[in-house]
């Protein structure tokens, strides 16, 4: 195996404590080095090792590629006319979610995939290096089994979410939807996921048929994650803790007890930025959650209904704008945080042993991505120890 | 000169009433001759005529070149630290403006030099073909004149802002400072710029002091223009219009008379949202501007201290999402609204005459600026009919 030596890093976050300096574990004037698909060391330049071929960074900060650990990118067709609409105040009788499912369904694998792909392209150029995605598109056994294998083609990090919305050829008769998703969609869908995920809010699956649907997945060996307390307040948040999910995901509206639950369990609370942009609503508090101990992750939500938005710089200037997170706790939280919403460990940190997922920045400091709003700072991506982008 | 023809244009944004629909001029399955560095044609492509060379837009939309009619390049250093401590709600003895005229006097030209093209060619990436760039981190005659100097190496739109702040080294007599910036920096500076602007603000210029200004830089063949209303209510807009300024820059805290003044005269209102989201203040009312007739620009107001976004993208989410502007009303506003704050014709727009200013996007239509908020869309930029990145 090839080993190199990635000199003149400006800063370098290694998201370890034993290797630097404060939350990120910062490294300034540092070196990395790569031994095949992996992290060898971290550290100050001066004291790196030598390797077979060396890389000056030219004075760039490097971290490690974000862990976008959100996503549903199983989709055909965009929701343009929606959004237009809705952000000029016009009436709009808006198909929602049923337009992105009747899109999808009407695609072939191949329209699909590449849509997977290209938005996996766009996500990878602006550093992200690990990615979720999910089914929910389909909503019949055959269409969110398929969702499921495209996506695998793409990532290990693939969702079941049979349960997005309640069928719209079930809508007479939602308990019957519930048995399919947790009966034979579940089975069809389960070789081909690692994750199961529902939509616990009004409108979508209650308590109680959240929890059946994430106890027949973990039943099939899935691992239950979570969209809970979007848009109103409910019982998502405390049911993923006690279901010891990875993740909630949104956590927008929570009481005291919610907090509490996740301070005190191991779930992840993943903040969902551009979906509060996109929608005009409510922030996420980070702050409450950050001050009560919760560990949170920061992603995309990237889907062309509430958030069309693939980039991680982006939901990184707003959760420090907006959400009150601090600039080095917001970029830990699209990093290391991602990383602990999909139980990963090779991933979201730079020292030895992590995968050698590299986002390069052109600018000094991490601080950047959230100091220069919108900028494309990400100039290179290495994944797995090879340029990539 | 060889003539081009772009086909297979998704959607074109002319901002040519007389060539497409609505506010945008807007072509579907469009077409572009150039001649060189200027439009020959625009409309559908099977109405096209014939040119030398053939280019497939691939269905991607076409846009003018954004017009960023407000930043201040001319600077070094930045100023990560204070924009950390800021966010991070930590007290902090920022030095603001000061520092970076403590770093910007310290540097050699070429440094100077290397950093404004550094950011032009970040925004010329990011589809911007057309900057206004100003002094005012130099706030001696030497330092100003250089400033400008340097600015004109790079661009036509130079804006002689020796009235910034009062200069650190005028703090007891700041009529002094007035009679420098009016008198003997005015005599230096005007060779070399195009406009006079000061920043009319309290702890700034006041009213008396701005007319003062302008009213000198006019003499000397400058056009006015002016930074105002920015963080409280003042006279700088009125003074705007009064003095048949191009542009009234800021416009967040105005009266009815202020907007009143706007409408009836010939004052671009120029809206610099990147300000707001980079200091957390109240956003400018686009959409009561518009409701009032006045043209409205969109700028990004690039630096290192409130505003340190190159991005006119994000500035067109964060008019839509927050500053009531429709997606078509912030394309137009961030093409053509600049073109009017900088009196020009020849670019904001794509019809016959107009230099060839293209940003290509990875998009169908340009509501995906807004509807995809932080992604990179601009995937290819034309100036003066040349591809330039
Ligand atoms: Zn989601
Ligand atoms: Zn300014």
């Amino acid at each position: 195996m090839t080993t190199t030596v990635i000199t003149h890093i400006g800063s370098l976050v290694t998201n370890d404590p034993a290797v630097g300096e404060g939350l990120l574990g910062l490294v300034e004037d540092a070196a990395l080095v790569l031994d095949g698909d992996r992290v060898a060391w971290a550290g100050p330049a001066a004291q790196a090792p030598a390797a077979d071929r060396r890389v000056d960074a030219g004075g760039r900060a490097v971290l490690p590629g974000f862990v976008d650990s959100h996503s549903h990118l199983v989709f055909a067709g965009d929701r343009t006319a929606e959004f237009d609409a809705r952000m000029s105040g016009q009436p709009y009788r808006a198909g929602g979610i049923r337009t992105t499912v009747a899109a999808t369904r009407a695609a072939t694998d191949a329209e699909l995939s590449a849509n997977v792909a290209r938005y996996l392209r766009e996500a990878l150029r602006q550093g992200t290096t690990t990615f979720e995605t999910k089914s929910g598109y389909g909503l019949t056994v055959e269409d969110e089994a398929r969702a499921l294998r495209i996506a695998a083609e793409h990532t290990d990090e693939v969702t079941y979410l049979g349960a997005h919305i309640v069928s719209p050829d079930f809508a007479d008769d939602p308990a019957a939807y519930v048995d399919l998703v947790t009966g034979a969609m579940l089975d069809a869908c389960a070789p081909h996921a690692r994750w199961v995920d529902v939509f616990c809010e009004k409108g979508a699956f209650d308590g109680d048929q959240a929890r059946a649907i994430l106890t027949a997945g973990k039943a099939k060996g899935l691992l239950p994650r979570i969209h809970a307390n979007q848009l109103s307040y409910g019982p998502g948040v405390q049911l993923a803790v006690e279901l010891d999910a990875a993740s909630a995901d949104h956590c927008t509206h929570l009481t005291d007890a919610d907090v509490d639950a996740l301070a005190s369990g191991n779930t992840v609370a993943t903040l969902l930025p551009g979906a509060e942009f996109s929608t005009r609503a409510q922030w996420p508090d980070a702050r409450r959650l950050l001050d009560a101990g919760v560990t949170v992750a920061l992603s995309t939500d990237c889907n062309p209904g509430s958030s069309f938005t693939s980039s991680v710089p982006f939901c990184i200037a707003l959760a420090v704008r907006d959400m009150g997170m601090t600039p080095d706790e917001a970029v830990w939280s699209a990093t290391a945080g991602g990383a602990a919403a999909l139980r990963r460990t090779d991933v979201g940190r730079l020292s030895a042993g992590a995968r050698a997922d590299l986002a390069f920045l052109d600018a000094p400091s991490p601080v950047h991505l959230a100091y220069r709003p919108g900028v494309p700072l990400v100039s290179e991506v290495w994944r797995a120890g090879v340029r990539v982008a």
